[in-house]
């Protein structure tokens, strides 16, 4: 079983084949950063043409059991995630909604505040908000997994509490190891897979120690680490591929429309665009890569398989709950 | 098996009460008359409110084995349709999000020209239009029904011939026995019943022979002539029930957003709200006098029994495919 938990390329027919060559039996796909409900719903359209163009790469996702179905049709399951809980604009109601439509994930913040959250990049943290607390009650209820990959220390240590499902850290590397501020220290991590929730780790540049030349052995090491303290079922992928977007997309990501002036995120000025992917792991034939890498590290066969996929199986098995 | 497939009641738990003492396995319930998009959304949100708040009296149907689920647990399954194509905007890509949400009838026009083709208060009927060539074709690839009840008769007959899949008039009555505007002649039942198209009987009383005055004899006699000419597997009951509504409401029907004038349409100056139902069928309770009638005409009990949902349950089964 080999699943991503975060993927946002510039999706294209070459890009599923990459998946179908690289044998991606799932992959968790944002459907949105800044988008309003309806928007939103577009960004779904778009989908189902590519669900319709593309049957035999790729098919849609809404339970771990079309996992099974992709894996033994040799197709990738797609599954919706939201970055950002803009689609829900200010209505509960919409929670079921994007749910029925089959978006599996939700971050409660993106690095700003939300009306639910703090995002780790505002310098005050004020934990989950009154609405925020309902909307973790009602995605408990439908089935809507909680993502806090982008948010602050405190909020996403309530949220991991208040839940009564386990939440996760979709995509993040730990603080330890490169101290981005979206990386997370181990008192956040601790409170997320304490209650059963799954950390992804990220490949995304600014999230990796020497960035676009991290190692594959550094990256591997620190994973190794991580799963030695915490407990291996506990871990697997989530990549953030940003694969082939323009330089605008991450503009979009980082300043949507909510300012006028340019906001450079984990960039600057001197480097505003999308950081070069490490060599040995530019698109979804490259997860080969990190497997061996796992290897090397002494983690055992079952060990690497449960990162590399199986952890992120069982998660979706016990928490895909239907209405 | 007893199902409705036309009702817009002013939903109530005491309404729910009355489809499980009715015995109610179905209904197919509006939910858009001039909504749009997110106007019908709003809507579902609603209803799954209400799913939430009565799961002992009603569950949502996406499947005819929803029907044998709401059977064996002595519920109602209530199906989502539109009388109107206002919530896909202009947009075909709503078609399947809809579709997703559990909308499984939609009406092509609502009385006037649509965007897909003409009503039957038009003066002038063009038929299909190009929208309305592509929309019918994806209705049939995602599995929606077309509902041609308020259209026109040019534009019914060639939806039926466009149509791969069986359309529908879910709510009318021959035009023979009641000259309505509303209610269809012989050749525009055929031209759906032939492609194994459904017919619902409707109880609104505009849509009646001497209206709220009717007699159960006089429904049921017209029924098993309808029967008689062309075939029973083609007829259910689609009873337009509209019970407790306030009398905006019809004119929120017949006016929506698309006059500054009031139009009566079945209605008059002098009598501009609902119709008093006749006085045996008033509610979901009422479903045993019109089996009763039926029953009088000297049918036999297995062509009441498919006339009372055997037919609706079946055409269910054939038309409403998943993807």
């Amino acid at each position: 079983m080999r699943i991503d938990n975060l993927q946002y390329a510039k999706w294209s027919e070459k890009i599923f084949r990459q998946m179908q060559t690289g044998g991606m039996d799932a992959v968790h796909v944002t459907i949105a950063y800044h988008e309003n409900f309806r928007e939103t719903v577009l960004n779904i359209e778009q989908w189902n043409r590519w669900f319709e163009n593309y049957p035999e790469l790729i098919m849609m996702g809404k339970w771990a059991s079309d996992v099974d179905v992709a894996k033994s049709t040799n197709r990738t399951a797609i599954f919706f995630g939201l970055q950002n809980p803009s689609p829900i604009e200010d209505d509960i109601g919409l929670i079921e909604i994007l749910h029925t439509l089959g978006v599996r994930f939700m971050q409660l913040t993106y690095n700003n505040q939300s009306l639910l959250a703090t995002g780790c990049y505002e310098s005050h943290d004020t934990g989950i908000t009154r609405m925020g607390r309902q909307v973790i009650s009602e995605m408990n209820r439908v089935g809507l997994v909680v993502d806090m990959s982008h948010s602050a220390d405190r909020s996403t240590i309530e949220a991991a509490e208040l839940s009564e499902r386990p939440i996760t850290i979709t995509h993040a590397n730990p603080h330890s190891w490169a101290p981005a501020l979206r990386n997370k220290k181990d008192d956040v991590i601790r409170a997320v897979v304490q209650n059963g929730g799954m950390f992804g780790f990220s490949l995304y540049p600014h999230h990796l120690k020497d960035k676009s030349n991290c190692t594959l052995q550094s990256f591997c090491e620190m994973v190794a680490r991580l799963v030695d303290k915490f407990g291996v079922e506990h871990f697997g992928i989530g990549s953030d591929l940003c694969q082939d977007q323009p330089d605008n997309v991450v503009e979009w990501m980082r300043v949507g429309r909510w300012s006028k002036d340019i906001d450079y995120g984990e960039g600057s000025a001197l480097n505003p665009g999308f950081p070069d992917a490490p060599e040995w792991f530019c698109d979804n034939t490259d997860f080969i890569n990190i497997e061996s890498g796992l290897q090397s590290t002494g983690m055992s066969p079952e060990e690497v398989s449960s990162i590399m996929g199986g952890n992120w199986y069982r998660f979706y098995k016990n928490n895909f709950v239907g209405r």
